[in-house]
C-alpha cells in the first residue's frame, strides 16, 4: 500500500512537469494538417511520446534544451476528440490530454476586410475603460496610472464593446485595436507590441472570452475584427525568455545590437551583408528580442499562433506589425501559410517605407520583387507615400508651384500602377506612430474636410485613427503618449464625453457629424470601392479626381487654395461625358456641370453625377 | 529647232522642281533595306516615278500636299552606285540623280561609349570659337552677339577640334556637343534644340564636313562622338513648316497649347486621357512645332534622319533629348530601329524625372517598363535622382539626421535593382539645364572633390560639363545663358585661357589637376567601369562604396561631416578581406586598413586594396 502511494505520488508529479502546451488545443479539418505542438516541462526531452487512438506523430523534435519537446502530429481525417499523449521516461510516464476541436463550418473560406471597409484604429489602452476592475493585475507588473502619458490608463475590450456603436455610427465597418496580447513588460506596456504570452490576452485588457465576445459583437453588426499580429519580436518577459527552446529562437548578438532601421537593405543589390543582418536581425529596441524567422520551429510556432488566433477568435484581418523587419524569407512563408489556410484573409502590412516601388516590392505577386525572385504573399500594404504628402503640410501649401501643393497627391498616385492590387492598400491621414492630423494643421476643419474626403473617395482602404473625428489632436514630437490620449468619455467621471451627441462640444460635433456623413455615404458605394480612377494634373491648387464603374461615377475636387477658384468643367467632359448634374454628397447642393464652378478656399466636393433630366 | 528649244527648256524648268532630296544619300548593305527618299518640289506628286537599273520601288506615297512624294525603294543587295530616278508627268519628264554609298566596313558593330568612358558635355556655342569667320552667316537670322547672354557667341565644331588635347588631358573619352544641326530661330538660336534644317550643320559651327572631321580626330584619339539629337521637335523656322507634307506631320491644337511637362502621364494608370495628350503633344514651347512620331512618314524620316548621321559622320552615339516627352509607342519605334540596324549602338535618353521607377521605366526591357507591356528600347538613361540629391544641397550637409546628409547619397543607390542594366547609366553633378554645382557649392574645391570622387567611382557612366573642371560656376536662376558662359580661353583676346596650364590661374589648376588625375586614373579601371557595388549604410555622414571584381577592389570614402571622423575599419571586413593596404589614388598615401582611419573634414579618398606583402 504504501508502495502503491509513493508510486501514485511520483506520477502525480511527473503530471506537473507540463507547464506549457501550444498551441493550447487546436482544430479538425483544417488544410495545414500537420500540428506541432510544443510541450514545455522539466527535462520533457527525456519522454517518449505516444498519441491515443491510433494517431500518426509524424515527428518528435528535440532541442538544446531538454525542457522542450516540439511533437508534430498528421491531423488529416482525424475527427474532433480529446487526445491523450503520454510521455515515458523508463517505468515513469504521465498523460496530457488535448482537444482537437470542430472547426467551423466555412472558416477556410471566411470573408476578410477589403476596399468597401473602413478601419477605425483604437489604441486600446486609451480608448474606453469598460471595465475598472482589470485596470491593474497582480501577476503583471505594470499597475495602471493615468497621469502618467506613457503609463497603463486603463482602456479595454469592454471599452471598445460599450462603443461599438459608437464606431458604426461613423462609417467604420472595421475594428483594428493595437495588440491585446499580454504585454508584462515593467513599464511602456501600454502599447503591448512587446508581448510575454502570444495565447493571451492581457488581463489588463480583458479575458480571451472577452475578445471572443468582441469578435461577435462586431460580426453581429456586420463588422469586422481585425487582429494587430507582431512577427517580429517579442517582448523580454516573455515567458520563454528566461528559457529558450534553442539559442537560436532569437537572434542573436555578442552584445545587444539595435536594427539599423535601414529597411532598403532588403532589397538593395548593392547593400552589404552586415548591414542587411542589422536590419533584418537587429533589435527593435532591447526590450524586444528579434525572432528568428529562418528557425523553422519558431516560423511554424508562429504560423500556427496566427492560425489560431483567426480560428479561435473568428478574425477577418491581420494588420501585421514591422512586417518589413522581418526576416525576408521567413515573412513570406509565414504569409504564405496563413493565407493558403484561409484563401480570402486579408493581411496588412507595415511597410514604413517613402518610395512606392519599395512599397509595391511587398505586395503579393509584386513585379518589382519578382525583379529579385521575391514573393513576400502580403495581400496589403499601407500607403505611406501619400500619408507623407499629407503629414507633410500638403492642405497647408496655399500656394501651388511645380512641386508644392496639392500636386503631392496627385504625383502619390501617379505611381499606382506599380502596385500589383491598389485597391488593396490602405490610406489614412494618420496612425498611432505618427503626429496627430489636428496637431499639423491647428484641428482645421476644413483641412479635416479635405483629407477625410480624400480618405473616403480614393482607391484603397481607408483608415481612420481613434479621436480625430472629434477633432483631438497629439503631438509625436512631444511623445508617444501625446498622440495616444484618452478618448474623452472613455473614463468613468470624464467631463467630456464624445461618444455621444449631447457629451460632445459644438467643435466635436462639428467633426463627429462630417465624418460620420462622410463614411456612412462611402458604405454603400461600389463605385468608390472598386471602380476605376481618373486623376487630373492640378490646376491652380485644386485636385479633381473621378470615381466610376458602369453604373455610376463620383467628381472630387479638392480645392487647396486659400482663395475661390473657378473650374472649368470642360476639361474634365471625358469623363462627365453626359452626366451634367453634379449632387454633392456633403452639402446636399446641385451643380450644374455645364457651367463652371466656383470653388470656395480650402473646400472639398463629392459630387455624383447625374444625368439632367429629360423634360 | 525653236520647238526642240522650247521643249529643252520646259525639261529644264521640270527638273528645277526638286527643291530638296532628303536623305540626301544613303549606303548600301544596311539592314534597314528599305528606304524611303522624300522629294520635294511644286507639284511633284502629279508625277509618276521610276528608277533606274531595275531597282524594284516599293510604295510611292503621296499625301494631301502635291509637293511631296515619299518613294520607297527596296536596297537589298542593291551595289553602291549612282540611281536615276525619273519623274514623269503626261509627256514632261525629268530626272534626279541619287548616290547610294558603299557602306563603311563594319559599320553595323560599331562600339559606342559605355561605363569605361568619360562623357565631356560641350555647350556648342559657348565653348571655344576657333574659327572667327563663321561667327554669323548672311543666310541665317540670329547674327553673333558676345554681350548678349542668350545670344550666339561663335562657339564652333573648328573650336572643339583645336582643344581635344584638352579634352583628353582630363581623362574625357567621349564628346557629347550639345546639337549642331542648324537653328535658323530669330533669337535664342544659340542652344540649337530648335532646329531648321536636320541634315545640315548649322554654318556658325561649321559644315557637315568639318562635323565629320571632329569624328574622325576624335577617334584618331581613342574618344568617341555622341550626337545630341532631336526626335521630340523642330524649330519653327523648319524649311517644311510653311509648307507642311500633312497637316499631322506635327501636333496640331486649336490655339497654341504648351505641354504640361507632366511626364507622370505616361504611364500613370488614373491620368486623364486629356492630361496624357497635353503632356505628350503640347508643344515644349511656342517656337519648337512638336513632331507626331505615331504618323509613320515622320517616325520614318526621323529613324533614317537618325541612321544618316551615324553613317555619315562615324557616330558613336546618341544622346536624345526630352525622350520622355515624345509619343511613347513612336519613339520606341525609333529606339528600336537604330539599335535593329547598329545592335551597340548607345543611346540615352534624357528623361528628367524624380523617381527611379520613373526612371527605370524608360530603360530598355524595364521590369517595371513591363507591368504596362512597354519596352522603349531606349539602352540608357540619366540618374536624375542622383542630381537631385547633388544639387539638392548634400554636400552642404555637414551634419546627418535620419534622412539627411550623404544618406542620400546611400537611398539613391539602394534603389539600382529597378534599373535593368545599372552600369549603363549616366551619372553627373551638373548639365546644361542645371545649375552649375560650383554654383551652388560656392566653387568650395573640397565639395568638388567629394562630388567628383563620386562621379568617377560609383557605377555608371561620368557625364562631367565643359568649365567646371577649372572651377567655373553659373546660376541657373540668373537664366540659362548664366550656366552656359563662354569657356575662358576660347575666344581670340581671352584674358584668362584655361586651356594650358600657364593661362590657367591657381584656382583654375587646382580643379584641373584634380579633375584630371581622377578621370586618367578611372580609364583603364575595369573594376570601376563594370564591377559590384557595395555600399554601406552612412555613420557620423560618411559614405563608403566599394567597386570590387575578381581581381581587383577599391574602397572610396566620403566623410560629408565638417568634423574629422574615424572610420572604424572592422565594420567593412566582408569587402577589405585580407586586401589590408589602401593606396589613396588622389594623394599618394597608404593607409593601414587593419587600424582605424581619420578623415579629414569634408574629404574623399579613393582606396586601391591590396594584400599587405609577405616578409
Amino acid at each position: 500500500m504504501k508502495k502503491l502511494l509513493f508510486f501514485l505520488l511520483i506520477s502525480v508529479s511527473a503530471l506537473a512537469q507540463i507547464d506549457r502546451v501550444e498551441p493550447p488545443f487546436w482544430w479538425n479539418d483544417m488544410t495545414h494538417t500537420d500540428l506541432q505542438i510544443l510541450f514545455y516541462g522539466k527535462n520533457i526531452a527525456l519522454n517518449e511520446v505516444t498519441v491515443s487512438n491510433g494517431i500518426s506523430i509524424k515527428s518528435v523534435q528535440k532541442t538544446e534544451n531538454p525542457n522542450y519537446l516540439f511533437v508534430t502530429i498528421d491531423t488529416k481525417n482525424v475527427p474532433a476528440q480529446d487526445l491523450v499523449f503520454t510521455f515515458k521516461n523508463g517505468k515513469k510516464s504521465f498523460t496530457q490530454s488535448y482537444v482537437l476541436k470542430s472547426r467551423k463550418e466555412n472558416s477556410r473560406f471566411r470573408k476578410s476586410f477589403d476596399s468597401s471597409d473602413v478601419i477605425y484604429l483604437i489604441m486600446s489602452d486609451r480608448f474606453a475603460n469598460g471595465n475598472p476592475n482589470n485596470d491593474s493585475n497582480d501577476k503583471l507588473f505594470e499597475k495602471a496610472n493615468r497621469s502618467n502619458k506613457d503609463g497603463r490608463h486603463g482602456g479595454d475590450i469592454e471599452g471598445m464593446i460599450k462603443n461599438l456603436d459608437y464606431i458604426q455610427s461613423l462609417g467604420a465597418t472595421a475594428v483594428w485595436p493595437t495588440p491585446l496580447c499580454e504585454d508584462n513588460d515593467e513599464r511602456g506596456s501600454y502599447h503591448t507590441y512587446g508581448q510575454s504570452d502570444v495565447y493571451k490576452i492581457d488581463a489588463r485588457f480583458g479575458t480571451n472570452e472577452d475578445y471572443l465576445r468582441l469578435s461577435a459583437e462586431l460580426h453581429r453588426r456586420g463588422m469586422k475584427n481585425i487582429m494587430d499580429y507582431v512577427t517580429n519580436h517579442w517582448g523580454y518577459k516573455h515567458w520563454m525568455m528566461n528559457d529558450l527552446p534553442t539559442r537560436d529562437w532569437l537572434h542573436q548578438w555578442p552584445e545587444f545590437t539595435q536594427s539599423n532601421f535601414r529597411m532598403t537593405t532588403q532589397f538593395d543589390s548593392n547593400a552589404s551583408q552586415s548591414d542587411y543582418q542589422k536590419c533584418a536581425d537587429g533589435w527593435f529596441v532591447k526590450s524586444m528580442p528579434d525572432l528568428n524567422q529562418s528557425n523553422p520551429l519558431v516560423l511554424n510556432y508562429l504560423i500556427q499562433n496566427a492560425i489560431w488566433w483567426i480560428e479561435y477568435a473568428d478574425l477577418d484581418g491581420f494588420r501585421v506589425d514591422t512586417y518589413s523587419y522581418n526576416d525576408k524569407e521567413g515573412i513570406a512563408k509565414w504569409t504564405k501559410a496563413i493565407t493558403d489556410e484561409y484563401p480570402n484573409f486579408n493581411i496588412v502590412g507595415e511597410v514604413w517605407m517613402h518610395d512606392q516601388a519599395q512599397m509595391a516590392y511587398w505586395q503579393k505577386d509584386s513585379k518589382i520583387g519578382a525583379i529579385q525572385s521575391y514573393n513576400s504573399y502580403l495581400p496589403s500594404v499601407m500607403d505611406f507615400t501619400l500619408h507623407d504628402a499629407i503629414n507633410g503640410g500638403v492642405f497647408n501649401e496655399d500656394k501651388a508651384s511645380w512641386d508644392s501643393g496639392i500636386i503631392k497627391l496627385y504625383e502619390n498616385f501617379a505611381n499606382d500602377f506599380l502596385y500589383p492590387n491598389i485597391n488593396n492598400i490602405l490610406v489614412f491621414a494618420e496612425n498611432h506612430d505618427t503626429n496627430r492630423f489636428n496637431q499639423a494643421y491647428g484641428s482645421d476643419f476644413k483641412k479635416y474636410q479635405m483629407a477625410m474626403t480624400l480618405i473616403a473617395t480614393i482607391r484603397g482602404i481607408p483608415q481612420i485613427y481613434y479621436g480625430s473625428e472629434i477633432g483631438m489632436a497629439g503631438d509625436k514630437g512631444v511623445g508617444d503618449g501625446d498622440i495616444r490620449r484618452d478618448f474623452p468619455g472613455g473614463w468613468q467621471g470624464d467631463t467630456n464625453n464624445a461618444f455621444t451627441k449631447e457629451g460632445r462640444t459644438k467643435f466635436q460635433n462639428e467633426f463627429y457629424d462630417f465624418t460620420a456623413k462622410l463614411f456612412n455615404w462611402r458604405k454603400s458605394k461600389e463605385v468608390i470601392h472598386t471602380g476605376k480612377t481618373t486623376q487630373y494634373v492640378p490646376e491652380n491648387n485644386v485636385y479633381v479626381h473621378f470615381r466610376y464603374n458602369e453604373k455610376e461615377s463620383v467628381m472630387v475636387i479638392l480645392n487647396n487654395s486659400d482663395e475661390k477658384q473657378t473650374l472649368k468643367t470642360a476639361r474634365f467632359k471625358e469623363n462627365i461625358k453626359k452626366l451634367s448634374i453634379g449632387n454633392d454628397v456633403l452639402s446636399g447642393q446641385r451643380f450644374d456641370l455645364t457651367n463652371d464652378l466656383t470653388l470656395e478656399p480650402k473646400s472639398a466636393l463629392i459630387l455624383e453625377l447625374t444625368q439632367r433630366p429629360v423634360r
